[in-house]
């Protein structure tokens, strides 16, 4: 079974986390058949961590993980603490097979959303 | 005349700082006659900070400057650092109209982008 697992850093505020929680529920509903499993976890502060969500998943049956950064720039979380950790993982779970997407903010979409975004506030004026 | 300043979190990487200002040239190149000026600025590690990049923008002539958090998530630097700096910038700048959009994770096309991200990936394999 394939799962995916969404990264995000952590924040102080509940809010935030549960921001991020709320993606993957809706990740999840619309995820049609590419995703048996669909998961969140954190960098920092808050919970679960990501080995917890992988040993989460690995319970439930999940047979590949793929990992997404929902990160908007490649700093020391995208280019270090991400993979380092999923090579940990993949020496934990010889038989999952892991994989790790571009982070959000390597998406050319992103641009043209915030020119969109922007230009409505602009004109909205 | 109109600025846009994007904030962004800052990293110790280059490479990170330097996706923001590409994002930020882009966004220049397309505004169109919605901004005279773009520009970004860090709130932590990178600069420039919001003060100075506010002072710049002073200088080369905002009337009106529209902050735009570059964030995924309503964390603490959205939700109380960047409009502590605002207050605080509004009182330097008082002949300056301020105005902070929602952050980027706030807008709706932000889950549909990353389904669509998701299901080329599950499908490309």
């Amino acid at each position: 079974m394939k799962a995916l697992l969404i990264i995000a850093h952590g924040s102080r505020r509940k809010d935030s986390n549960d921001e991020v929680r709320r993606l993957a529920d809706r990740i999840r509903e619309n995820s049609g058949p590419a995703f048996g499993l669909v998961a969140s976890a954190f960098l920092e502060i808050s919970s679960p961590q990501m080995d917890s969500a992988i040993a989460d998943l690995a319970e439930e049956g999940a047979t590949s993980i793929v990992v997404f950064p929902y990160f908007l720039a490649a700093g020391t979380h995208v280019a270090h603490d991400i993979p380092r950790i999923v090579e940990e993982e993949k020496e934990a779970y010889p038989n999952i097979d892991f994989e790790i997407l571009p982070h959000l903010g390597a998406l050319q979409g992103i641009s043209s959303l915030i020119l969109k975004h922007i230009y409505k506030s602009a004109s909205g004026e």
